[in-house]
């Protein structure tokens, strides 16, 4: 039985009769092949890592597991159409934390056609993508069982300040409700979801690690999906934080030379993470010490 | 006595009634302050660089040091003009090999004018700033006394494939002599050169980490220069390789985000040399086994 996926924060969306991506019970992701050269570019990109024995498992537990295609009815009525089979990344969660980050300054490859390179230029330019090398594209932060998620809309999200952004990525580890969303972040969570030796920044670690050596592919306009249980770090438990990267139609060949766009933009959003551990209530004693009561 | 100076590889040059660079006997550089902002935007760079008591001396020690401003007689005979008054950075040196290399995949800051933006744009599509993440602005390998130097075009430089500037860069740390710069490089100086704890790769390292957490400026257009002395590499001496920064026209404030168009492309510089490093006969033994001679 296909359905529309619970916790898709970003990307084209199935419902009300639109071509989207489909889960089953089984744990897979269908996600429709685009008909342009973004489908067969995706689906080239997902051939060639799957089956490339340089990719070793501390990398490849970062990308989703494929599965190959299949023609499954579209969501949209339109009848079969074929599908990218993918690993359901929110499989075994209950009540995820979402945010999709999209990486890079630049959303483009040097050999892209005229118009698209002037399409995402005018969009990385109009957005944070530029100045801070990554744009947010989509969130939804769980509150509690009565509040459920606070989900803004991902426009809002995507042209915002450093300062902004920083305060996003800490209500994103904070234990406020979605209904308190407007009160500062605590940050409650910062230590156990991007701290410790398997949290988030751990994993973007290795993801550098990996990026400042590879020369095989370069990745223009993926993201970096981060995610965990508040659930199970309001009892206590370990989050489950963790990163993936998704959408490859736009990925090319490395050609012997790092990924620098990405690279570069993976250090910004590191530094990010890096502060707000590093201090995570750097605004609230600012404010605090304007208001003499530090 | 002021005189042109001997080293320069890219940037305006005086001589023929032109304005550019001057240097000292007591080992001054004097920048002529372009006119337009770029002139005022460096002097502002070097005067809030040389107070800022953030900057350590194993960062500082990468950048020329500032001596303030002085009203010189302009080498294009146009009479006093003002001048940026530097460190010459090829005192001490006899026959220095240098190489300029223009950081980043993108040379412009996200507030330039339209106009520069589109200039600067096409520059970056048109060489191997946009694919490699930088590019070869101007070198000279020195060979021996006889040969003197192999100093190619500049405009030569700057759009080579990955596979090309590798081979330059191989080629600056070889014993060839410039009149045999056709022959394969020997690379017979990488490990004194770019190898070695005091070595340039080493000190690109240092550059890097400090790129990975500084968030106080954004070096757009600049330049890394990496110099060395191929006759004391030749005696069995320390050749004396260094890098430094220059050119900070396009330098910008980094309001809490991290330059990562600079650190990706250098990340990427360091790619190239670490590869040399690792295995400098790389091209060498592809052709030997093409040939059967292994």
């Amino acid at each position: 039985m296909l359905k529309i996926p619970p916790h898709q924060v970003a990307g084209h969306q199935a419902g009300n009769g639109k071509l989207g991506p489909l889960v089953d019970e089984s744990g897979r992701f269908y996600k429709p092949l685009q008909g342009d050269e973004r489908g067969s570019n995706e689906l080239k990109f997902y051939t060639s890592f799957s089956s490339n024995s340089r990719i070793l498992e501390h990398i490849s537990k970062f990308f989703p597991t494929f599965y190959g295609t299949q023609l499954i009815e579209a969501s949209d009525g339109s009848g079969l159409k074929p599908h990218l089979v993918l690993e359901d990344l929110s499989v075994g969660r209950v009540n995820p934390s979402i945010v999709d980050i999209k990486i890079g300054s630049r959303t483009w490859a040097p050999e892209a056609s005229e118009e698209y390179i002037q399409k995402c230029l005018k969009k990385d330019r109009e957005t944070s993508s530029l100045p801070l090398g990554f744009r947010l594209s989509g969130i939804q932060i769980y509150g509690n069982r009565e509040s459920g998620y606070w989900k803004p809309e991902r426009t809002s999200m995507q042209n915002l300040p450093a300062e902004e952004v920083k305060l996003i990525l800490k209500k994103f580890v904070s234990s406020n409700t979605s209904t308190d969303m407007d009160l500062q972040p605590d940050c409650a969570f910062a230590a156990t979801v991007y701290g410790g030796s398997t949290g988030i920044l751990s994993q973007l670690l290795e993801m550098k690690a990996w990026f400042e050596d590879q020369t095989m592919y370069h990745f223009y306009s993926c993201s970096i999906l981060i995610m965990f249980e508040k659930g199970l770090a309001l009892e206590g438990q370990n989050p489950g934080g963790q990163i993936k990267l998704i959408d490859f139609a736009h990925v090319i060949e490395g050609r012997g030379v790092i990924d620098h766009n990405f690279l570069g933009s993976l250090c910004s959003l590191i530094k990010f993470i890096s502060e707000i551990l590093t201090d995570p209530n750097e605004h609230k004693s600012l404010v605090s010490s304007v208001n003499g009561v530090n």
